[in-house]
């Protein structure tokens, strides 16, 4: 079974919901990963032991619009701090950590 | 590749090393999971977007003792939870949420 953090599907939803207006210079996996870490990172986590209980948190997650709003914002300065320096664009130019090694 | 909590594996890693000495009540997986996830909701996250950095993070937990003491003790509260009213034997005794549906 396991445990799982129902704020990694709201993150990923508000993320994909809103891509549009987030002006994102580059959607490869690694950018958004590195955005969904990020923002992640910032918010409380709400690990559930059961997943079957998943759809009452997002549910509860859509009600609380002050809530939605704090992600919301949370996951833009994500998004800004991602598109200003992605990583993926770093390692093409040959500036990944492992160069260094 | 997804994003991950490295904090899951710190406070399992917990849980493991100090099962006898948290004294609990049962070890089932069910309450091993409601530990866990207890836990990681008191415990700021730690997400990373690339595997390989994962032994990094997890070395700098190791090296904070004031930080694995809190951790800890994280844990041994959310074990004394689970252990005072496991839902494994809930479900048992026919107490289970969904038995009022």
């Amino acid at each position: 079974m396991g445990v799982h953090n129902v704020m990694e599907d709201v993150v990923r939803e508000a993320l994909n919901q809103n891509r549009a207006s987030l002006h994102l210079t580059c959607d490869c996996h690694r950018c958004i990963d590195d955005i969904m870490a990020i923002a992640l990172n910032q918010l409380p986590p709400q690990y559930i032991a059961n997943e079957m209980h998943s759809p009452y948190v997002r549910a509860s997650h859509q009600a609380d619009r002050q809530g939605a709003t704090n992600i919301l914002s949370t996951v833009a300065k994500a998004a800004h701090i991602v598109s200003e320096s992605p990583r993926c664009q770093t390692t093409k130019r040959g500036w990944d950590i492992t160069s260094f090694k």
